[in-house]
């Protein structure tokens, strides 16, 4: 096990081991508390509690329940179990119907039943039916003040409506008091950034009942957000040689069925029906991809080895059928814009594209300031079954990979087990500014989908050759990767992608002329510019840009009308500077 | 009645006659022939006959019958009918079934039954059931070379595919022969620039049957071709202050249950299926038009008088359910992609919106070289039943469309009865190279959909005032406009528009490498240049480049090398051009 890996579990089991402590807390509070499950998660752990026999407890509570956790903690100097029969365990549980339910359930498969005991002879001594996990001296290895309680939820007991509603109860949990206090600063701050609440209030972005959830509208301004994000990763793909192609977005059933998606997706694409009286009786559905519609348009003529690579480039919608309760802001949306892009190449060609699609994620993600590290998600040599294809390719092509990374000197690691059954992938994790990692690019090579559809190209002597196809995207989401920035940049976006890039501000009434006089001036040199000519105090005017986090605004006043300057007040300095209005537009398409 | 309306009814009713005319040349050659419907139609005529009991024509015997219908028409001075009851009229048709059929139809409809002859007394006697409209006096009216017979083909009975196929004989027919033969010569124009041809052989688009009829995929060049003529419509917007919004391609059903699409259109609507055991059953629907969303984003905010007019503007897909049959080419297609714009606005600035939209139509349609003519499309006066709202406003908005054609000194004509129901349009109509005018542009009026959304701003008192809606699209649909311009242009794009702007040609190895300066020159230029520099003839590269219908191509040889030229060919011109390569950039451009 690497280091790294062997902490990561060590955290697990601490985490596991509270959720017991949490469990015993609410015990001695609550006694006729049912217990039910308690798994280590994400940054913490929980408990799913039935309290339906009396009081159950509020957000208030917590406090009264993490403090018998810690006097409690000191006494677990030890975690016991023993194995026992399926009527022993059944005892022990006889009062709780959820218990006796996994008890049979493990029965039922024979496999052996445990209980865990922590605090053996002393007050704090509590056992609870489980699999194991926990740390071998919680009174020792958890540091009291690395944990806390965060909040109460309903969840019904094992996910399913149909059954109880039960109260889970959630811990944050890490090595130490620092690094707690660290992840609650990052949701502080993450709460304050939430894409969410700052899409409404710059007026990105909206939600419309009628619509629907996880259908976003988007507004002039968000627009611009969208389309200079685009357009930035067009240019950078424009360099090296991509073209753009256009796609309807639906498609006869027969694509998918070719492709494969419909025998492996088939729940989660939307299906579409035309008139009930029509001639054809053919299902259509919405495109769950892009990649089966574009190797159409590569196979639409005979493509010579000459004519490689094609490289097609589009960024259109994907859908995707996830349930309303899933749909959460920009981050799970049903209608999902990709900024594709699918390469046809030979082999040979493969190291250089790879190349040039990395430099692109690298020239994009630097521009943002996000830091980027790669994971080679390649196969797992224990379950060499769950890859299809040539095992000496895959070798072949893991180690393509492996030298791309070296050689560009990448931060990278290698997931194993972590490559699509059809190939090995590059995944690109984009660290933000307040510590967070999220996925964002991939790319990922395919030699199954070419043979699916037979896609080939006449090679030098005039044979048809199998081509190869890289699927790649860089922004990937753009609703999802919009909402990463806004959080990221805290809303203030860089000059370029700015939605409105300056307010021009009079002092006075007198100051209006030249107000529109500089207006007009940046806005015919391409920026997109805002006049507060309205009658509102000064004050007000400067809080309104503040608040819309303009990159710049600049006021003007007698000096600046005499003199023909502007003063320019920067958001991200703090600075004011005073230069002619002939050198302002110069100014701006520098940091552009 | 007007002149130009008395002139059509002529025309028509001599096409009537000669579809008469067509029967009886038929049943004389043929008499085992069982006639069945023979209408005028746009151009000429045709008849539908049951062939089943013998021989049947071919496109061989459309001379036979041609002559025999020519032989007969000086004997048709006259056109005579009577009414009969429906046992005599079913007397005279008792071999023919399907007269039979017509006849019981009209008794059941207690309508009057009517035969009609012509050749009374002449061997060229021919009686027929039928409605009237025919020419008085065909011997002296219908001129013997302005008609002929044009093509065979299978109609169901009826039009319905559970009925007999029978067999329809085509006939074209005008005034004189001057008018034939001007559409015949248009047709075989047309022939040679049908977008489908033209299309697939400028390789600008294709059809799979994978993704299904109807669903054209755009490759890169076609791409290019789309988004220029698109840029042209946002760049003529963008000097109107319109604002792109961005919406996704689906919504609830509830979305349309308010616009009224549901009830009204619901059979032509995608109906779009989630996984069955979602937990909301809730029908999506593919959007059929875009308004419906743009009022979500107008309604996304409460907005005062001076945020309006709002201009949304998005160039996006919407959906309508055509049958199969249906689809032909890019005229006909599932997924149309619209030039969409809404205007959100006050009465009193409907007059300038007017102005803005028609300004950027006249633009558009002129840099293509289109003649334009405007309906004013109005309600009926003897219809008022068919129009929703108060009759004065409809008065008032009537009067105001007529106002701006009169001042602006549009070619306009008005068209009673073309009105929506809900507001009267503004359709706008352009005439091609080859004569043929399309429906293109359209400005409509809509208060009903504001008013079913509620939309309103807080006007200058501080209360709620209601907001007129205008729909506005430039191209149109995308797809049918660029099968329009193709065969406008003859798939010679003015160079703007073209997917390839030039070929840079090398005379010879030795002038490769001037040919690669030369090339890469105009890359950076911004300019969609080709190097042609594969080891083909000159001859061939030549042909090539007009085959591909470029602007321009450039020949590179020692004499050009030397002195830092380029010899520039025309297109369009066939003009021969050596200037500096230096200066080749700035004459382009100013082209541009």
């Amino acid at each position: 096990m690497s280091q790294q890996l062997e902490h990561t579990y060590t955290l697990e089991c601490k985490r596991h081991t509270l959720a017991h402590l949490l469990a015993k807390a609410v015990i001695d509070l609550y006694p006729h508390a049912k217990l039910t499950l308690g798994p280590a998660i994400e940054n913490g752990f929980y408990y799913d509690i039935d309290f339906s026999g009396g009081e159950a407890p509020g957000d208030e509570d917590l406090k009264k329940i993490q403090k018998g956790m810690k006097k409690q903690l000191g006494q677990w100097t030890s975690f016991e179990h023993k194995e026992v029969s399926a009527d022993e365990a059944r005892e022990a549980f006889k009062d709780n119907p959820y218990k006796l339910e996994l008890i049979e359930e493990i029965d039922n498969k024979d496999e052996v039943i445990t209980l865990y005991t922590a605090g053996v002879g002393t007050k704090a001594e509590f056992t609870d039916l489980c699999r194991g996990g926990h740390s071998e001296n919680p009174a020792e290895e958890i540091v009291a003040d690395s944990f806390k309680l965060d909040k109460i939820a309903g969840a019904y007991w094992r996910g399913d409506e149909k059954n109880t509603m039960l109260t889970r109860i959630y811990g944050l949990a890490f090595d130490n008091k620092e690094e707690l206090d660290a992840y609650l600063a990052q949701l502080e701050e993450a709460k304050k950034r939430d894409h969410r609440k700052l899409g409404k209030e710059l007026g990105l972005f909206s939600f419309s009942e009628l619509v629907g959830p996880g259908l976003p509208l988007w507004s002039p301004k968000g627009t611009i957000l969208r389309q200079e994000i685009d357009a930035f990763v067009q240019e950078l793909r424009h360099q090296k040689g991509y073209q753009h192609v256009t796609i309807p977005h639906l498609a006869k059933k027969s694509l998918y069925e070719t492709s494969g998606h419909w025998n492996k997706y088939s729940e989660d694409l939307f299906k579409v029906r035309a008139k009930e009286d029509a001639d054809d009786h053919e299902e259509y559905v919405l495109k769950p991809m892009n990649c089966p519609h574009h190797t159409q348009i590569f196979d639409s003529e005979l493509r010579s080895y000459k004519d490689l690579p094609q490289r097609y480039a589009e960024t259109t919608m994907v859908y995707r059928a996830e349930q309303s309760g899933e749909l959460a802001g920009l981050t799970r949306v049903l209608s999902i814009t990709q900024d594709d892009a699918h390469v046809f190449c030979r082999e040979s060609q493969l190291r250089d594209e790879i190349e040039a699609i990395w430099d692109i994620v690298n020239d994009f993600y630097e521009k943002f300031g996000f830091d980027l590290q790669v994971r080679l998600s390649f196969s797992d040599p224990e379950a060499p079954d769950k890859y299809l294809g040539d095992p000496a390719t895959w070798e072949e092509t893991e180690a393509l990979m492996k030298q791309v990374a070296e050689d560009r000197q990448a931060d990278y690691f290698i997931g194993i087990g972590e490559a699509s059954f059809y190939a090995p992938k590059l995944d690109f994790m984009a660290k933000d500014s307040i510590g967070r990692t999220h996925q964002v690019a991939t790319i990922q090579l395919d030699r199954l989908m070419p043979e699916r559809f037979k896609l080939a190209c006449v090679n030098e002597h005039g044979d048809k050759e199998p081509v190869v196809m890289i699927h790649a995207a860089i922004a990937g989401s753009l609703e999802r990767f919009t909402a990463v920035l806004i959080e990221h940049c805290a809303g203030k976006f860089p000059l370029r992608f700015s939605p409105v890039q300056l307010a021009v501000i009079p002092v006075a009434d007198a100051h209006h002329e030249y107000a529109k006089e500089v207006a007009a001036t940046l806005h015919s040199a391409g920026f997109r510019v805002e006049l507060y000519d309205e009658n509102d105090s000064m004050g007000k005017k400067i809080r309104t840009a503040k608040h819309a986090k303009l990159p710049y605004f600049i006021v003007l006043g007698d000096k600046e009308v005499a003199d023909n300057t502007v003063t320019l007040e920067s958001r991200d300095t703090g600075d004011s500077t005073v230069l002619p209005l002939t050198e302002l537009g110069a100014k701006l398409q520098g940091e552009l």
